[in-house]
């Protein structure tokens, strides 16, 4: 008799999207006329560079013909790709990182998702509040955590980001193995400095532990002092793994391109102690349940980094980060307590009333939608996420009701 | 201290590719006017269908536009690619499958990979010898085997394939709650029929059993009594997930898209022996640890169902069906026992030698490369494998110069 993974039955149903649909369904038909403005999600909107769409093309053409067809590339991504990664995204900002320790994949997701597989079940994990799902979820179901009770999972040490910590948590007061990092940040839109981050990395290094570091939005910093990469603080290298994305530079959410940095130097540990790296272990995960990103979408995310991409990505960002400084000057003016807005699509607006209240009155007043902080974690709740991801016009318009609503 | 997963330890590194690569350079530094013929790997050669060309290049004009944009698309897949597949690939063979039971994906490499995770790490598994490794190691991973000895692992229920059973493997002796079948085979070209596929039917249900049956090569299938899908066979729904690819049929082994089948009645059980559906469970997994196939890979695969899509593709896995007739009757006309060559690109040679005293055979006197069915397994000492992903011309002078070196 085949018996499942029962930790899957631990996870908790996430209803967060589906009941923001059902609300706005209702609203809709309460008020059909209404033209209801979306900033809930944190899906780009805007087309793909032009530099992106032309490589693309070509490399389709090249798949046209025998002569130039492209069969099993190498799972950890293509030379080209690798280098000009290694090259533009790390070397170029003083970080030491290369090309062989680049490692393509299909989305940020997926390698969140599947990099504690290298480690043993009973790793302790620390895990941010409020918090993208994945990190969580792919815990539960290897079986890291307990029961889920009163809005948490047991066994998981949660790091809380609230307005008291400027929405980057202090180090856990208990001993961790595994941490998850994001900056900037996921659902906050917060930022780190080089000195918070070099605690983290201090505090890994003194511990035996890794960090995750996801920077799936490190192309919306504008502000010079803020680290890009975790590897720009003086002994990351040892102790951390970074999770990047073409996503929301380039807008590949539906095209899908990313990578893994997974640096030489890393280690974890052998039941008696001894020094694993960690690079061996992901190279064997990934080229045993990978096979490598389609060929014309590697040719395409190549291109991000030719003068006309890097042109191109900086506009589209910047076109974002305009909507997220309307919005948060917005929201400002209203008297609302905020995060984000700058170095960041998302704004992270308290409410001063629960989350879901908060929803209601922005879609029922104002027939905007947002996304309540509540379905990020215990701590989101007070709070809403405003995203920066649509046109100028809309968020402009958004602003317009939202003012006039709630003034 | 972060503790490593031990289990990776207990992999063991394959180095079949990398000492055939050494063998073969060795041989071209000794004869660098030897015109070397490749037909030891199982990659396609040939460009991709017209249809999916034209489909490719016109989604990605799409993205190229706000308007036309896709940006995150659903987990599972577009609906327009599932339902064209549950239709042609199933519901016309007279296969019960909708599209809601239908998860693409990037890769049958990925998905037999990764849909051990739903199930208890004692669950005990049958795996066939020779196989494709991925089988294996992935389940080593996620600890469900003891420590390799004697070239095998312990804990692993074996299934071998040999000339007795003309290479379709008898039911197991000992109970198994895990079974992976691969018709027609990799490595070995063996076909099963509907009657041999109903005993393995029956006899999962009878043990509370699953089958994840890996069809990559159904296209290749050309008599009409052999089955495409384990779901032409009689209670197969209840107890059979099944994984299909595009990299075969229509060349997409370096533009990824695959899917993976899973009825609503497959179940597997908890602790306390409740029924629990396998679909929530696989697509729970997917949306947590999956975003999705890239919207114009997509818009491809779909071309794939086209009239001109479905001829062209035809003719693809013709000219390959060609080229495996060709090696089956010079194979065969040297007085070589085999299997294979119909129904399937894959020619499993016996040798009556050492797998690497034959490869070294055909590389030495006729230029040839084939892979040595050692490299698959215990079951496979004294075979090589040849493959027919290459041009006829290349394939027709192979065989004339094996004709010459062994006659």
């Amino acid at each position: 008799m085949l018996h499942i993974n029962e930790h899957y039955l631990k996870l908790q149903a996430s209803y967060l999207f589906s009941d923001i649909a059902k609300r706005v369904a209702a609203f809709q038909d309460a008020n059909p006329d209404m033209d209801i403005i979306k900033l809930g999600i944190g899906d780009v909107t805007r087309a793909l560079p032009g530099a992106c769409v032309a490589a693309f093309h070509k490399a389709v053409d090249e798949m046209a013909t025998d002569a130039g067809f492209h069969g099993y590339g190498p799972e950890q991504g293509y030379a080209f790709l690798r280098e000009a990664i290694a090259k533009h995204d790390f070397q170029a900002r003083g970080a030491d990182i290369s090309a062989d320790e680049i490692f393509v994949s299909d989305g940020a997701k997926c390698d969140t998702g599947n990099f504690q597989e290298l480690f043993s079940t009973d790793a302790r994990v620390a895990i941010p509040d409020p918090v993208y799902p994945v990190y969580l979820d792919t815990n539960v179901m290897a079986g890291r955590t307990g029961e889920f009770r009163d809005g948490r999972y047991e066994g998981v040490v949660y790091l809380d980001s609230t307005k008291e910590n400027n929405y980057v948590p202090e180090l856990p007061s208990e001993p961790v193995d595994l941490i998850y990092l994001c900056f900037p940040n996921n659902p906050t839109g917060s930022t780190i400095t080089k000195e918070q981050l070099k605690t983290w990395v201090d505090y890994a290094r003194e511990e035996k532990a890794l960090i995750l570091f996801d920077a799936a939005y490190e192309a919306f910093i504008r502000d010079d002092s803020l680290p890009h990469s975790i590897y720009e603080i003086e002994g990351a290298r040892e102790v951390a793994v970074e999770f990047r994305s073409f996503s929301k530079n380039a807008g590949f959410t539906g095209t899908r391109c990313a990578y893994t940095v997974v640096p030489r130097e890393c280690v974890a540990y052998d039941s008696q102690g001894n020094r694993q790296p960690i690079h061996p272990l992901w190279n064997r995960r990934h080229c045993t349940k990978f096979n490598g990103v389609s060929y014309p979408v590697q040719r395409a995310a190549e291109a991000v980094y030719s003068d006309e991409g890097k042109a191109q990505i900086r506009e589209l960002v910047g076109y974002y980060l305009n909507n997220a400084d309307l919005i948060a000057k917005a929201v400002g003016e209203l008297g609302f307590e905020y995060v984000g807005g700058k170095n960041s699509p998302y704004i992270w607006i308290w409410g001063d009333r629960d989350s879901w209240e908060f929803f209601d009155l922005l879609l029922n007043k104002a027939g905007v939608v947002c996304t309540p902080g509540a379905g990020f974690g215990k701590c989101g709740q007070g709070y809403i996420r405003l995203s920066a991801f649509n046109s100028y016009e809309n968020v402009a318009r958004a602003m317009e009701r939202i003012r006039q609503a709630l003034a």
